[in-house]
Order: structure tokens, then C-alpha cells, then sequence
């Protein structure tokens, strides 16, 4: 088992975010949110590249800030997100992609069946250390 | 006016993540969600300060990333956000809470009439360069 990832102890890492500034990638943080049941999915990175082809495609592309490369989603999963909407905040240092989710996965990991979970946020913090599921 | 904040010109700031690495402030994104009506209301940070802070006094508290202390959201403007749950992602490194907005308001910016936008995401991407407002 992934402790990380299947576990009931919150283990926050801190260090994704100076990662991502010292590869030099210009991007900024995406919240993906499903437009139909209004779930947010997950956190990705886009730059402008990876914006462009969200756009030209139809699909959520982000950048992959471990490999350094445009990351369509769900190229290998299947877990196509489909695009409705882009949306940028205020002070346009973020974005939010509307999406439909293809399979009805959006998330890495997988549900007990074998199915990708709907979203990477799935474990609520019942106190200031324990995780427990997430009741929806 | 603000061009930035109210105007229709895309222009990304690719810089912030970055310049938040920079501060070397250890700190997650945070993605800030209205329980009832599910809006995704903007993006924040949080460290593990904040995130104590959050779950002592119920209400969403950030790390301002520009002024480098605890940002308790609505101290000034009054636009606090209850705090109803806290969620972590698969591979912990961003977390989202779950709120409810006070007043109805969320963004710094403002509506015509003098009150709080209820959502940061107030502007659409109709194509590769120009904002329009969002719809709902």
C-alpha cells in the first residue's frame, strides 16, 4: 500500500512548490473542476503552451511539472477530460479549466474495483494529523 | 480601472509561483470551494501554520505569500470563509476547503454595486487572448 496516497496520516508535502519554481517553468496553478457535478478534481500546471493546446484540442492539457513535458490528460489512463470552459482568476495567476470527465475518473489512484477515483480529493482531515474518506 | 483585474486582455502572470518558491515559504496551494453552491472561489497557500490556524478557529486562514504572514480571509474586508472541511489530494501536496462565504463575497475586487465578487473566477477565455465575463 502507498502510504501517501491510501493512508489515514496527513504528510503534507511542502516541497512540491519550490520543485516546480526550480525547474524554470513559467506556469501557473490549475484547479480542474468537473462542470457538470462542480467536483474540483485535482491541481495541475499549465503554461502557455500547455493553455494553447487546451484550447486547440478540447481537452485538459496541463504541464507536467516532474517531466517537463505537455501532459495531456489521461493519454495513458483514458481519464480524458473534456473542456467546457477556461476561466482565469482576478489578478490572472491561476486558472480554472471546466472539464467533463470521459470515464468518470480523474484521479492517478484507483477505487477498490479497479476504476480511477473521481477526484484526487478524497480523504478529508477528521483532525489536525488523521485523514479519513471523504463522505462524497 | 485595473486593466489586469477588469479588463479583456489576457495576460497571465507566469511569475508568481516562482516568486512564491523565492520567499522560501513552505507552503501547499489551496483550492477554496463553496460547500453549498460549489464554486471554486480562487487559490491560496497555505503552511502548516495556516492550516493549524484554519482548523482552531474555523474559518479559511492562508499564508499570504506576498506579505509573508497569516492571512485570516475577511479580517479587513469582512468576506470570512467558514471553515466546513478540510480535504487533502492523492500525493498531498495541496489541500481544499471546503467554506462557506459570510457576506457572499470571496474576491478582492468588486461588483458595481460596492459588494465583493462572490468568486475570483468572474472572466471566461473566449478564445486564446480575450476575456469575457463568465455566465454563472
Amino acid at each position: 500500500m502507498n502510504e501517501l496516497e491510501e493512508g489515514t496520516r496527513l504528510a503534507l508535502d511542502f516541497d512540491k512548490l519550490t520543485a516546480v519554481a526550480e525547474t524554470g517553468s513559467r506556469v501557473v496553478p490549475v484547479v480542474l473542476q468537473d462542470a457538470d457535478d462542480r467536483a474540483v478534481l485535482f491541481i495541475g500546471y499549465a503554461n502557455d503552451e500547455a493553455l494553447k493546446a487546451t484550447l486547440d484540442e478540447g481537452i485538459a492539457v496541463l504541464w507536467s511539472t516532474s517531466r517537463n513535458e505537455l501532459w495531456r490528460k489521461g493519454a495513458t489512463s483514458g481519464d480524458v477530460l473534456r473542456l467546457v470552459e477556461v476561466r482565469v482568476n482576478c489578478e490572472q495567476n491561476s486558472l480554472l479549466y471546466l472539464v467533463r470527465r470521459s470515464t468518470g475518473g480523474a484521479c492517478h489512484t484507483h477505487l477498490p474495483s479497479g476504476e480511477s477515483r473521481p477526484t484526487c480529493y478524497y480523504r478529508t482531515l477528521a483532525d489536525g494529523t488523521t485523514l479519513r474518506p471523504a463522505t462524497d
